[in-house]
């Protein structure tokens, strides 16, 4: 079975073809600056032995639809394609940021399903609509096959009450559906279950903390598969430190930079998403850029990575005493896979809750799933690569296979 | 030595007469509504057992210069006051809300102390202009004693700068001074030593962490005798479930109540802050009624606490993590002193991590220090009753003994 998943932003489609029966993606993209004068096509067909042969196009791809075309064209070219022709697509996933309380999992996309993701777009009004589009453009270029909606949100959906309230009135709840959410959910999913398949042992008896740290930077606390808790919350501002989001302040300050700098909303909304964590405190958001002048010996760089671990540390402990056991940390995605430096500050300092790295195993540039807490610590620490868009594809080829939906065509 | 203590709201002043020799407050009362039609005074004088003789008088104070000279003549009262002339009084301790940057400790009020107080107004506009008042009529009353200003901030100053800095642009932090600050600074300080006097150990080489849960509520984790985390932010808005404050949200919350209900900047930051807590999630802030109605099957009561529980539970795993090492953790004010359903809740399923609460000792209603873990538990589980007031009058007598000030009148 071959799956085509999609991840459509504002001016951008990324794309993986993905050959289920070896388990791998056989092509990855990326359709970026759509809508601009000069669009961008990069498009990669991967071979057996993971090699990439590259493709870059330049010029205009007027909106998401041209977009799609163009990609479905290259997937089918003789040189760079993996097809021979576009029946080949069984289904399509699409990662859809914002499900709300809607979905507890992934679902076939029907109009039911696409009038509950509109009715997010207060929730995720940056990301839902061109999720939306996403869908209507790949429904339109494949109509015969099922897609599937796969929810940022929808792991997240275990989280019991005591987690997902905010001490807020009750009725923001009731009308505004205020609440934490969570995001990241596909790759804190899919740690998990990697992690119980490296330890050996069901997920379900399994108490875990993930931690994605890319860009957006997340937590999830994982009793025996199921997520009871998570960093982020109504908004993907919540919690930790990322390269340019606040992540926690005291929720005042927005009321302190209206009354006292004359800010207005939009502006404060703009400055704690965009000109905040990393960026705002060292003037970088690129994690590695950070950590070499930090070790160069800027010390304001210095200061964000103290501040962005010390951060995490405290999230580890709330999350071990949500849990109420522990059995490994995993780290994960872009910072979590690639910085040791900060998987040791994360980590420094709590060998009395029975957390420790080893400094030598932690240095080691491996790129595989991998164990850098001591021999026989109780408690493993873990670095998983994620791979969201394979987590994509395995529920999309799930869900259509459990809804006897396969190539034959919409169900 | 007898030391005058004054807490001085916007209409109010609480006071206490302290007699050092005695280390007992002599006289306490509380003067409110003032400025209004009718404003009420309450007077209690303590006898050496314990036992207080009442007056509740009923009238105007048109001002806090009428009140406090009221409150001076009931402290000569022959009947009802516990001096003779008000020149016994040696030294007025006052409690300052805010104290910013500036003092890392209680000090001897002088203008320069005034000017600094008077520059973190924007930091506490509604607590620090009603303490400078306080000052300024205690100063004209008692013109020739030293006036010590204890700050509820001060016992956080030794925070350091990964746990004080938000993630946001570091220029908010240079010019506006924007930080976490925390509060009840003189409780959390106060109920620490007392462990450490209990547990018969130097606080220098204690891991401590503080639960003060009235009305505000706020954690501290203390390292060594000084304070190296509290909940409380920029403001007391942050961290904890509260009476009718929110404590931690999502910080782009107040921009969702702006963009999809059209509140302004000011119904928002009443709602956060008069609105929510437990009152906005069961419609009441008076923990023993919500207690009640829980206990009566009232379902969203019973969610309050889960919910105030949990986040004290989650605080509790992120402190000991900061602190890397845990001898105690102490709940004191109103709720922490009286509430075993909430002490047992915070600390259920702990287990694991070394805290558990004895059911039985849990529930001895008493009122003095106590112990709550089991016998042999490692980390012990304190209940110790804060006092404010005397915290501040032994910070007056301290401070003004090290500067060699006495009843002779200002250094």
């Amino acid at each position: 079975m071959k799956i085509l998943v999609i991840n459509t932003g504002s001016s951008s489609i990324k794309y993986q073809l993905f050959d289920m029966e070896k388990q791998k993606a056989v092509v990855n993209g990326l359709a970026e600056k759509i809508g601009e004068k000069t669009s961008i096509l990069t498009h990669k067909l991967i071979d057996n032995q993971g090699n990439g042969k590259k493709k870059i196009e330049e010029g205009r791809l007027a909106n998401h639809a041209e977009g799609l075309e163009r990609i479905v064209e290259l997937l089918v070219d003789p040189e760079f394609g993996a097809i021979r022709d576009k029946s080949e697509i069984s289904a399509v996933g699409h990662r859809v940021v914002h499900g709300g309380e809607a979905f507890q999992e992934s679902i076939i996309i029907n109009e039911k399903v696409l009038a509950a993701v509109k009715k997010n777009i207060p929730l995720a009004p940056l990301h839902n609509p061109p999720n939306l589009t996403g869908i209507e453009v790949a429904q339109n270029i494949f109509p015969d096959v099922p897609h599937v909606g796969v929810f940022d949100t929808s792991f997240h959906q275990t989280i019991p009450r005591r987690a997902y309230l905010y001490a807020v009135p009750y009725s923001l709840y009731e009308k505004q559906r205020v609440r934490r959410y969570g995001f990241h959910g596909t790759s804190h999913a899919y740690v998990a279950e990697e992690a119980a398949a490296y330890l050996k042992r069901p997920i379900e008896e399994l108490k875990l903390i993930t931690i994605h740290l890319g860009n957006g930077a997340s937590m999830a606390a994982v009793k025996n598969g199921r997520c009871i808790d998570t960093s982020m919350g109504l908004t993907p501002l919540e919690g930790l430190v990322m390269g340019t989001r606040c992540g926690d302040v005291d929720p005042a300050l927005p009321y302190f930079m209206a009354r006292n700098l004359n800010m207005t909303i939009d502006e404060i909304d703009k400055t704690l998403n965009k000109q905040s964590g990393l960026k705002g405190l060292c003037g970088d958001n690129d994690m590695r850029n950070v950590e070499e002048k930090a070790v160069s010996g800027d010390e304001l760089s210095a200061l964000a990575l103290e501040i962005y671990s010390y951060r995490i540390k405290k999230y580890i402990g709330a999350y071990y005493a949500s849990l109420g056991h522990l059995d490994a940390i995993i780290f994960t995605a872009g910072i979590g896979e690639n910085s040791p430096l900060i998987r040791g500050m994360c980590c420094e300092g709590l060998d009395s809750l029975g957390i420790s790295v080893d400094a030598c195993k932690n240095k080691e540039p491996r790129k595989d799933i991998r164990e850098i807490s001591p021999p026989n610590s109780q408690i493993k620490v873990l670095v998983i690569p994620t791979n969201e868009e394979k987590k994509i594809a395995m529920e999309t080829e799930r869900i259509v296979k459990r809804n006897g939906c396969g190539q034959t065509g919409r169900k």
